[in-house]
């Protein structure tokens, strides 16, 4: 184990609520948002003070378990209805992130067995995907950093540390082993619109002592240009059967130019991730968020002026080179696909 | 002529100031700042009230008749040195773009003639400096729009419109007399860390009544992919004799993108843009800029987090399908460099 914990803690369960760092505020402040009932979870996932596709999946879980303590308590005959009603409000709380689903199906399939007293049911559910993404977070850390041990210098975007997960982190989890090992250079893009890079992974890795530098989003180019960068490591949003990856808008830029400068790709993500009803990344829906993200305010009501603001884009399985999961790791995706990893 | 001008002036020359648009504030508020002395004009160019190549060289070519209208006024005989040592003070005040040192040129030429009263002969100099460069913006706004003909969407970067011209622009003027020959869609790149295509290039086609749609720069390889865009238009800071260009941070990744995705590019500048005495684009000297341009300020003194910050970067000529000047296009530069324009 090269592994070195974080201290950074997105979620935390009291045992009767949620609390979520608003992520919103990072660097600048550490505040906890506390959250009793599931459409303040819901709330908190659709204005991104919990982001990032593993921990959205997380704090939907725990937000099946305040509905399930709220129903149960108001009505031991009743409270099934509800509770499907609120994990439908969950599931539309972002639409692209699949680990979501995934964590609301096992809350569902759960559910579905359950006459007596559901509560410790729910909740032991919720804690082991909780402490599943960890596990599975260190044991990605440990075989992505195998792959990268002759790499100077990576590149990464957004946040997909342990703000983005249970903990510790997929991509930056990765990276995380990685330097505990042995000195290595580490980039990292602004991300905007959001700035998840810029306000969140600069802060998660100065917390934990390990040196970044900042680049735009657009510099990313010159920079490989320059020799710098040997590996893009980055997390997913969704992955296709084929290994098709939906990922943070710049993804597939990054893809693409590294492709140019013989820079490598690798993705980070557990297989909760991987989307075992679509065949390519042509099937994914794209969350389109609000013009205002990327629009002064004075052009509200200009109709002159618009903005377009995907917040993910599909980068195709031929320009990665290796998919690291906690059930093992693809090499050339194009070449087999990812479904294999689900019938393990 | 299909021209149609616009309305914006980032310089005015008042018969004894110059008053500078301080595009810092824009689109908020618009706010003239007015120079009396060379020291103040370079201070604009430094901390980039004033920015766009050509914009540039205007200024500082505005920034020597105040130096003479100084020196002169104090000593009819020892006026020369310190015009000649306010020269160097505004060559210093930006590295890269090429213009500034061309015009600087041109007023030192001037003054080496010069005997009698050299007020008007300066002053006249500067004029045609501003009156030539817009000029020539009109010029290469009909050329390129003969050659986009037939596209249908645009993507440029940074602002290369009247704000960084003497009025019109070159890429931007480009995008304004195709537009006024026929509706073409046109996306702006928000431009980090500054955002000259957020606040500036988005203000300018706003005011001029032409609609444009702001994406994030790392969205334009996603944008591509859709098919969305025929060329990149972008201006240059530097270009040497082989065609390679230097221009602001992105352009190169643009670049690189667009060939990816059979979406050709247009650099379109006047020639005093180009630079005689370099052959290739290795020679251009990259202006780094300040951390804090994209770090957030608690990171100030945090020696585990830095930034790279390079302003500009350098595209080759292969991969740009023409270069726009005022004396004529060259198509496919990589073939024949650009130095025959400068012959003519």
């Amino acid at each position: 184990m090269t592994n070195k914990s974080s201290g950074v803690q997105a979620l935390q369960w009291t045992g009767h609520s949620l609390k979520v760092l608003d992520q919103r505020q990072l660097p600048e402040k550490i505040s906890y948002d506390e959250y009793t009932d599931t459409h303040g979870v819901a709330e908190a996932i659709a204005t991104m003070r919990v982001r990032g596709a593993p921990a959205i999946g997380i704090a939907a879980a725990y937000g099946v378990v305040l509905s399930v303590y709220r129903h149960y308590s108001l009505s031991v005959d009743n409270w099934r209805q509800h509770v499907l009603a609120d994990i439908e409000l969950l599931a539309d709380s972002r639409p692209t992130a699949v680990n979501l689903f995934w964590a609301l199906n096992q809350m569902k399939a759960v559910l579905d067995g359950q006459q007596d007293n559901p509560l410790p049911t729910v909740l032991a559910c919720a804690e082991k995907i909780h402490a599943d993404d960890i596990a599975a977070n260190y044991k990605m850390g440990d075989s992505g950093a195998d792959i990268l041990a002759n790499a100077k210098g990576i590149m990464t975007h957004c946040n997909t540390g342990a703000l983005a997960t249970g903990g510790y982190g997929t991509a930056l989890g990765v990276i995380r082993s990685l330097y505990a090992r042995t000195p290595v250079k580490i980039y990292a893009g602004e991300t905007r619109p959001w700035l998840q890079g810029q306000r969140l992974t600069v802060w998660e890795l100065a917390q934990d002592e390990i040196p970044v530098t900042l680049i735009a989003d657009s510099a990313a180019a010159w920079l490989m240009k320059s020799g710098a960068i040997d590996w893009v490591v980055v997390g997913a949003d969704r992955i296709a059967l084929n290994g098709d990856v939906a990922n943070k808008i710049g993804t597939y830029s990054l893809a693409v130019l590294a492709k140019q400068h013989d820079v490598k790709v690798m993705v980070v993500a557990p297989t909760s991730t991987i989307d075992g009803s679509i065949q390519t990344g042509d099937y994914i829906k794209i969350e389109q968020r609000q013009q205002s993200e990327l629009l002064p305010a004075c052009y509200k009501d200009n109709a002159l002026v618009s903005a377009w603001n995907p917040v993910f884009d599909v980068t195709p399985a031929k320009l990665i080179s290796a998919i690291v999961t906690e059930r093992g790791v693809v090499v050339n995706p194009v070449e087999s696909g990812v479904g294999g990893l689900l019938k393990i």
